[in-house]
Order: structure tokens, then sequence, then C-alpha cells
């Protein structure tokens, strides 16, 4: 038996290379990194990591650093399942989502890493292995953008192998979205899969109103369209808008995933494996969706991701974008003609380059 | 306009006077509790804290510290429900609840109790002024406690003034729950408000069996029986159960109470002041509880909390339990007779002696 033996938790402060904008966040200047590198009793290390927008980054790591690595050491490394539950449980009171889901997601992350390198295998196998190649869509943060900007960003996603683009919405007047898509619809062609996402700018009322008004697009979903919480709203929005909506960013509870599904509030769940509970959540979301016959897609974190929907049978279109984390990857994830694929290098395969992350610690 | 000028974040680790068990959180051995204090640009200050039980605090203290007190540093004082939305908006990703709005409510309370003192008016007159005195009981934390040491606590409480009082269960078997409640109800006689807690012990079928085994106690209501996510389990333990049902010291959004109460999940919500997002939410919890016809009672805090409840028409029992606070405050709440009276003090009028704290800095 392997036991956990340490728990190294790094903050850094991630610059974009542009300046990114969506409805809701704002501008984007950068985002915080929480590193979690667990070594056990037999030397092995697992490594495991989330982020934020902006800000919040500096409680994750201290949730990381002063509870829950002196809880799990000493303990079984293989036994995720009952340090899963004692992690959720120490930081139940005041917790039960929020922050402290990142902090446990990244510590999950990295056990399953050490798990899988232990096992000498890829995690999508170890988790099923359905399909390393996972559909894959570049996922644009370009609210501000002029649109012939829009348009050659997309011809760029197109060179980089991507298949599938999402584009944002939420502009102050909702004739500029219908515009800013239909140019996007002409410029991609009738069948190239286009997703747009509105990060929460709308009420349930507008959301019903934009999703008539994008309705001849042919769009693969509209995302966010209200905040998370509504429920009831979002279940208005899809029987009364009439367009798939995909919403899962924001949750951050198996419970909050089952009821958004169950009140028929989202028919694309988009579960962040950083935020929702790491791979034992994300992969207990993927069976609830498959249960109620809905796809399953991503937020966040592809590197990671990408193990996660290459074992799910029900698995859609994945996310991609970079943030700025690609400079600091060994080897970016392959995108192949609209598909992701899976490595087949033990555990999740991504090594992060600690030496240059050194310049950005925050 | 008064600016928001420093706000001092303080954590301290509270020894409790005995061990306290309940059924899920086990031995609790101290709390955490964080103090925040905004001054102003007049000079003024403003008290908050909110606490965790074990874990947690030094999350919300970097929150706070690093986060929200810079969002709120040369602001308007005065403007509550904008920096409210700020500070909520600033941690919504990956927040959304959990820690943030304990950090949250601890400066809401803050800003609440400046307003207060500038206005030279106690927080339940400004808050309405419904009356002053609040019934009151006593949460005892007392699941391992021999049968006779709880009649004696019991003893004890009234002789404090209180003339309610909730008792823990979820023992291992059934039987012993029903047994300890048997005693206390005939040490109590027939009349005497009584509550029971079971801190998400059960099952829902578990928690409808119980609630039949304790139908003939007269209970005032069953608290948390079961997990504060599974509002469909809650539902049916209300109907099936047949018994009032009370919670919400872990539901943590205004939204989360909502969706609790439109699905009937719970009859006597009880918000936590310094984990529900403050004064601010609480007494939006209290309108939404109102609006359904039902009671608002409450968790934690007691000496913040009955300012909200003097406010409230429909407020029902306040708890009170001090755990080790009372020693650091300088005055602690008046209990006469089964009622809490607020105090004319101007803003929360809760005084915490922090030289006395520098000893139990964590």
């Amino acid at each position: 038996m392997a036991k956990v033996e340490t728990m190294q938790t790094d903050l850094y402060r991630i610059p974009l290379q542009q300046t990114l904008t969506d409805s809701m966040h704002g501008v984007m200047l950068d985002f915080e990194l929480i590193t979690v590198r667990v070594t056990d009793s037999d030397g092995a290390v697992g490594l495991g990591y989330t982020y934020t927008v902006n800000h919040g980054g500096a409680a994750v790591a201290v949730m990381i650093d002063r509870y829950l690595a002196p809880l799990l050491q000493g303990q079984d490394a293989d036994r995720i399942e009952s340090l899963w539950q004692q992690m959720w449980w120490a930081l139940h009171y005041a917790g039960r989502g929020g922050h402290v889901t990142s902090a446990i997601s990244a510590i999950d992350i990295a056990l399953w890493d050490l798990k899988g390198k232990k096992a000498q295998q890829p995690l999508w196998r170890l988790f099923g292995g359905f399909d390393p190649k996972v559909p894959v869509y570049a996922g644009g943060i370009d609210l501000q953008l002029p649109i012939e900007d829009l348009l050659a960003q997309a011809d760029g996603y197109q060179e980089h192998g991507f298949r599938a683009i999402k584009m944002k919405v939420g502009r102050p007047q909702l004739r500029e979205d219908v515009a800013r898509v239909a140019r996007m619809r002409e410029h991609l062609g009738e069948d190239f899969p286009l997703m747009v996402d509105a990060n929460m700018k709308w009420s349930v009322d507008e959301s019903i109103r934009a999703a008539h008004a994008l309705a001849d697009f042919n769009l693969v979903w509209i995302e966010e369209p209200t905040i998370p919480d509504d429920f009831a709203g979002y279940a208005r929005i899809v029987r009364e808008g009439r367009q798939p909506i995909a919403g899962g960013e924001n949750l951050h509870t198996l419970y909050e995933f089952q009821q958004a599904i169950t009140a028929g509030a989202i028919t694309f769940p988009e579960p962040d494996v950083s935020n929702c509970g790491g791979y034992t959540t994300f992969r207990k979301v993927s069976a609830l969706a498959e249960a109620h016959n809905l796809p399953v897609t991503s937020h966040g974190v592809h590197d990671l991701t990408v193990h996660a929907l290459a074992a799910a049978p029900n698995r859609t279109y994945m996310e991609a974008h970079g943030f700025g984390l690609d400079a600091y990857l060994a080897a970016p994830l392959r995108i192949e003609d609209g598909f992701a694929v899976a490595p087949e290098l033990p555990g999740h395969g991504v090594e992060l380059d600690f030496a240059s992350l050194e310049g950005v610690r925050a």
C-alpha cells in the first residue's frame, strides 16, 4: 500500500496572451493557477490543478495546504473515493460547494494521475476506454472582438484543426448578437458546428427571446443564458426557447447537476473537471447525463478533461481554450481534424514546466 | 459620503468549554472565528464575524483580505447592496456559495453595524422594528451525553431563562433516539417546546421512519434529517413524515432557500446570518419565507441574529448556543423568560474583547 506522503501546493498568476471578455466576467487579464503535487510513499508523483478567473485562488491554495493535505497525509493513496468523502465532510460546514470543490478537484486529479502512473495506464483507459478521439470545439472568449477579427479568429481555429467553434453573445443589444452570429454562420457555412455562450447575461425572458432570434442559425447549443441558480428559469428557456441549452461550469456538485437535469434545465451538461470535484465527480455527472439520455460536454482544462470524455459513451464536443496555460505545458493536446486525441501516457500525461512557472508565482 | 477606508481581518481558534458532538460533524474541539473590522473615512468602525466548525476559516480570511477588502476600499460604505453584488461577482467563478458567502457575510455584518452606528440606531429598528423580544431556544449539542446529563443540561437551560430546548438525535439505533426524546419529553412536561436535530444523519427513508417514531412527542420540528442537497428527498420527508422540518444552516444562498421552499422541502427555514450572506441575505430569506406563509428561525451567532429576527413579523424561535464565544463578549445576549431581547445599542451592539482574543489567535 502506497501512502500519501507529501502534498505540495503552489499558486501562480498566468497572464493571458490576449485580453479576453465575456458578458459577465468583464475583462480578464489573467487567471490564477493552483497546482498540487502528491508524492506517495514509493516516491511516485501525481499532478493536479485547478484555476480561477482573476480572484479566489489563494483561498483554494489555503484550503489544500492547511486543511486537506494534513487530512490525507499517511492514508492509502489508492482509495480515492474514501479520501474524497473525507475532504468533502472536513470542509462541509460553510463549504458544500464553492471553492472547496475546486480544492478537492485539484487533489482528486492528482490522485487519479498517481493511480494511472502506478498502473502504467492512461486515465482514459483506466476509466473504461470508450474512444480516445473526442470531438472538440474552440471556445472563443471574444465578445468585444470586431466582427472582422472574429471571422479571422475562426479561420485561425480551423487552421489549428478545429471543426467546431463557440462564440460569445450578450452584447448590449440582441440585434448585435444576431448580426454577429449571422456573419459567423455565413462565413463558416451552413453545416459547421457553431455554439454561442451568453455567460449568464440575460433574464429568462430575454433568453427565450434570444433563443427565438437565433433559431435560424442551426446552433449546436446556447450556453448559460442566465444565472446558474435558476433551474426553473432554465427549464422555461429549454421548453419555450426550443434551442439546446448548455450549462455547468458554475455548478459545483453532483447534486447541482442532478437538480438541473431533473428539472429539465440543461440539455448539454458541461462539468468542469477542475471545479466540480475532479475526475471522480466528472465521471458521475457523465453517468447521470447518460442515464437521462443526454450528452456530456465540458468546460476548461481540456488537457485533463480529454481522459474523462474519452471514457464516456455519451461524450460530445469538448471545449478547448488555452487561457495562457499552453505556454507552460510540455506537450499541448493534439487536435486533429476536429478531434482531440487522449494521450497514451500513464496518468493524464500532462506535464507542467514548473521552472518557467516560477516567473509567475503569485 | 463616508468611504470604506480599512478592513482588518483576524482569525482565531476558540476552544469549546465542553466537548460537543453531533451525528455528522463528530467531536468538535474548537471553532474558528473570523472577524472583520471596517473603518470608514470618518473613523467609525463596524464589526462583523463568521465562524467555521474546525476547518476552513483561514480560506475565509484570505478571501476577505486578499480579494474583497481591496475591492471595497474607497467605496461608499453606505451602499451595502451594491458592495454585496460586487463581492458576489468578484468571487463568482468557483464560488457562488460555499465559503465565499461566509466571507461576504462577515463584511456585510460589519457594514450594517457601521450603518447602524452612524445612524445611532440599533439594527433591529433600522431593519423595520417588529418586536425586540424574540422567542429563543437553547440548542444543545449533546448527542453523546448520558441521559441523566441531558436532563441536567435541560434544567440548567431553564435556570438561564430558556423556555424551549433542542436536542440532538441520530444515535446508532433509532430506538435510542426515541428513548432519549421520551425521557426529555417526560422531564420537560407535555407542552414544553422541544426540537430535535439529526444533523443530516439519515437517509430519506430513515428520516420518514424516524418522523413517525417521534410523532407522539409533540416536537416543534425535526431538523436536518438528511443532506441539504436533496430537496426532493426533503419534500418527501415533509409530506410522508408529517412532522415540521427545519433546515438551512448548510444553505448558503438566497437561491438555495428559494429552491428548498418552492420544493416544499423545509417548513422552518433557518438561515445563519454568518454564512448565508449576512443581514442582507438573511432579511431576504425572511421575506421569502413570509411570502410562502412560513416562519423563519435561525442558526448560530444569536448575538447578531437577534436584530434580524426582531425585525421579522414571521420570526419564530431563535437558536442560542454559545460555542465558546460568550467568554469574549462584552455583554452576552439577555435571555428573559424564554425571550432574547435585542439591545438598544447602535448597530448590532456586540463588542468583542480583542485583547483576550489575542490569546487564541490562529
